[in-house]
């Protein structure tokens, strides 16, 4: 598909000014204009759900839970590249290698247990995304959880080797805890601009970030007062996200086509750098999905970063 | 026995094209296609009883508190590996090596403190197995586990090194602590069919599981409202381990071999590579045992993998 | 602006004294002779608000959530130093690299969870801090935490290396957890005093501790008795940490000019070496900043360390 | 004293056919035939009860607290080895050393704190018991604790040191923790049996027990129902060590000597390898000890192994 | 001063026959032969009160904030070292560097913490002491503290790191925690008899125990009982340490001399090696603590070890 589009391969001057090592400029390139979009702009394929909730999100569309489904996918879609973990990746990519990049995700958890002291440990290695051939690592930390202590120290250690490997490391930065629940919940604007603002300042070169809610209940002043609509809750966090390219989770599935590319048009025009569409996609029909991918890739289209 | 069987010694078109490792596939070979029933089925005996319930499950027939009772069982009635642990295997295994493929346990506990917070520690490597001649090391991971944290990042451990040793992997995937019982108990469709995604996504070459039950007390959605027969909740746990081989446990002894044998059938139709059979053959007078697992092998040479 | 000040760019005798390593003694001339008040004074303007109190801190003034914006001000009035973490260094600091030191902050948290047990995670290295260029490096220790198990043996690590490298280590030393609140809380004489002692006895180079308070419900003997006056009690705290130098806070924002001069003024007569000011300095328009930051130079120029 | 017994050197069949490695074979070859009643029986003189309990263990027999009475005792008494702490083998060994043999206990606590949580942290490592010339190495699990992750990671450790170094692993396997508690207790049948299997499972080359008592109070089944006499618990728990050697503890002092040798008689004929004899050894004045020991010698002679 | 003291240079034959390494026997011999009485007893003046209880304990004599006060005195008053942590030997020790010899403490904590679950974290190495030229090092461990598990493991790494450099240890062995508390306290014969035993059996070359007191209440029998004088208590608790060395604590301060002296008298009667004097020195004028320092060296020249 991808193909069709009428973007340049050429990096913005933006882009060319990022303060990058040789080996992270290389794969980004690869992601930013190498593949997807190639403006510039992100378009992510997620599979991590499976863990993360367990085989129940693939109950409303069965053959999602062949992981080869989400894999042609990806190719059929143009995206940008897959996001999945360890045993997905060794199990069914080869045939997919250098067609579609990969994000590998390093942490995850099941959510079995509550999420009061929320923590997501590593089961894979830079050094394993070195090996698969990935573009990027992608680590979950959950943002504000009274387990942050172990939470940061383990993101040291995979931010130490992805500057070895010269390897880009997208941030899925997620407010979640009991304290975070206190301050109202994991969604608010206030929970979203301070997820933003630490992977700035952690060192991550992409975050993932949800969109922020208009809730005020129990949020820390000034939060609570502030009155600014959707479009003014995006930007803002874009803003704390700085140099840290972001990226919007596309959410649970939407079946009105119109509401989810009105949705991308709007992350696009914060500033975000694209989305990450797991099951909004891969809980439709192939063809569906396909056909709604080309409509979203036609809206990145138009904004190039 | 196993000469006795007429099962072809080639690969499977499906084991073949598995990304594998050099090592993992000369290792898998063996066990697959070197061993036990040599149709690309599996048929395991376990002997960790000992350590995971305590001298106990010896009870009801005393030889077997001798681990060469094992052995010889192993050997006479052609399984196609033994698993425990490495005090069995260093002190008893000398007289079988070659004869009878060894899967290392690497990790394991005593079920006196209760499981609210279960957690298996390691206490043997894959060193070890590599140094006792295994064809797999098995891991325990108590899946949604409090301690899952830990779990997890222990087991990424193993992984690594059986990356690096083509080395593959069992995980015994049980679901298991407070949380897991506050959401149906252990042996729900919920429960085992998240573990067996847990195993494919987290890199398992081979998953034991449980048999799921129909229980949907307390289970999560829409787990709670799934009336699916017992042949359709197998094919489904199956289904989520995707790539990654699904070994059912034999469970506890029972007296009635056409119920074992029903379920071998059962299993195996279900798309299962196999059965880990420990206290059903085990407990058994030797002959009756070596009968009983003439039978199953018989099974078995019909559904080749 | 600096180079209108009239200050020597010879050491003072008390700082040709210390007994240093090469490394650290040519990195500490940087700082103390090199840049900023070049008199042996410092000036740092820190910017780790984002991180351990969200955006909130740049609401008052919303060109601060650019970090461009602190180092144009570092730049401009002529600080020391600019004290902030990895992401920010990586991200914005080439275009200031040489113009601006840094002091490469390791540790940090966010400030959703209660500071109960407190305790601040490494997330960068001393030899990220080498890597970068660094003058030096930053800590943050919670002095008195329930977890100062966890807390020292952290800092052992970066003292060690710290060493290794010849960096200088700056210690923020903050009383803080639930026994510090039992105590009296955070900013009492008692307090500080005591953090400026662990800093001496820990083996930090540098300081930052708050200005002490007055208070005295709950505290210790024999301080719960001690009437001093500010400067008495600013100077204790100083000759308390002994040949460690002290940089005093510069607090939240105060919209008083003078008031912050006669602040200023205060510490530098009670003998502390220098002053952090980040809100005060970055919450302002930015040619108010440059002009309160030149008085401030002039006041640090009369007091020569 | 040993030269006077008639034993033979040579080594067992059953010795001789045990899987282990040459350094291992060696070690205990001279702890089973070079030293003690040198018939493959084992009398082991520990001291650890100074650490373990204070040196309230003393108080009966007061010249006991200096250590050189028990290396004295230890070698007229003709024991197979003493088995001690880091401490007690570098300050008072080394005129002993050749005579002597030595098995280095690694691991200990206080009995300050109570046992609910029970964990024995390493003090000392195989690589000390090498330096120091140890014929094996002494390590206390608590089998059953809440803490079994920690005992189990931490005896891993030393296993795979014993391994590298062709080291003797003597597993002091004791039932202790809140949960032992509420089954039974630390000398049942029950625990004593899982704690002998653990040693086996694990991989221990001897094992030290605790005869099992006769208690059935809160105990699981079946052993709730089971009426064996003192032999067969014993020879219940030999038969469940398998090929780990079994050395009963001697127990607290008993001044009835007959009844101290009916013991050892009792311990030898349920197939155990030796005797483990501290404070019925320790607590006597030096002759008598001497004396005992002698009688001890002639009860093992009879029982080679 | 020590000019004056008629002492042997020559090592006693109890010295000369211990079982040590050439590096330990070499820095022993500087610290009992080379410095402070010379003749095998030790006068240690110790300053990490700074950190272990705050500056508070400076307060009755201002002067005695500024380390180099202790570092004048040490020098002035022949003793055989300063005890204190990485800090201040970093910052104020080069001018008395040869003169006054240095035992490094390796570990500390603030008192803002109660000490129920006491432990005390490293913030230093013993590679620190090397590098620094100290004679030995320092380490104080909780002894019965529900937290001995990290106590023990942690001190297993110094010893380990003392034996490789052929460096002393001496250890602070202090019972401390909840456990501690119920069974009569920090102090009691008890207590203290314990403490001095796990010095031995850990391996510690000297102990600092504090002088027993004559409580009994909620002792452990058959302590409970004991009635001892304050002589035969402290002569109990040197013999349980065997042939590690004890050091009695000075104590708080005492204004009356002669009851200082008489204490002294006391604990070299004992059999200890020696006197940790810190605010009983520093806390007076420093004449009079010369003055007294005097008559201390006079008994302790009376009690050659």
């Amino acid at each position: 598909m991808n193909q069709n589009l009428q973007v340049p391969s050429q990096a913005s001057e933006k882009f060319s000014s990022l303060p990058l090592s040789q080996g992270k400029r290389a794969r980004l390139w690869r992601l930013l204009y190498g593949s997807g979009p190639k403006n510039g702009s992100l378009l992510v394929l997620p599979l991590d759900q499976g863990l993360e909730h367990g085989p129940t999100d693939f109950f409303p569309h069965p053959p999602a839970v062949d992981p080869d489904y989400q894999f042609e996918l990806a190719a059929a879609g143009g995206f940008s590249a897959i996001a999945l973990g360890i045993g997905l990746a060794e199990k069914y990519m080869s045939g997919y290698a250098g067609r579609v990049p990969l994000i590998l995700k390093l942490n995850g958890k099941t959510n079995i247990p509550g999420d009061a002291e929320a923590t997501s440990p590593l089961f894979a290695s830079v050094e394993d995304a070195v090996r698969l051939g990935a573009d990027a690592v992608g680590y979950t930390m959950y943002v504000g959880s009274p387990r942050q202590h172990d939470e940061f120290r383990q993101f040291e250690q995979v931010r130490r080797d992805c500057e070895r490997y010269g390897m880009p490391l997208v941030l899925w930065s997620y407010p979640r805890g009991s304290a975070v629940n206190a301050k109202g919940g994991t969604n608010t604007l206030y929970a979203q601009d301070y997820a933003a603002r630490v992977a700035l300042e952690l060192g991550a070169d992409i975050v993932k970030l949800h969109e922020p809610n208009d809730s005020v209940a129990n949020v820390p002043a000034p939060y609570d007062t502030l009155m600014e609509d959707s479009a003014a809750r995006c930007a803002r966090v874009v803003r704390s996200a700085g140099r840290t390219m972001v990226l919007f989770s596309g959410g649970e599935k939407n079946d009105d086509n119109a509401a989810v590319l009105r949705k991308v048009e709007h992350y696009m025009q914060s500033g975000a750098n694209g989305v990450m569409f797991g099951r909004n996609m891969w809980l439709r029909p192939f063809d569906q999905a396909v056909n709604l991918v080309r409509q979203v890739h036609d809206i990145m289209a138009k904004h190039p970063r």
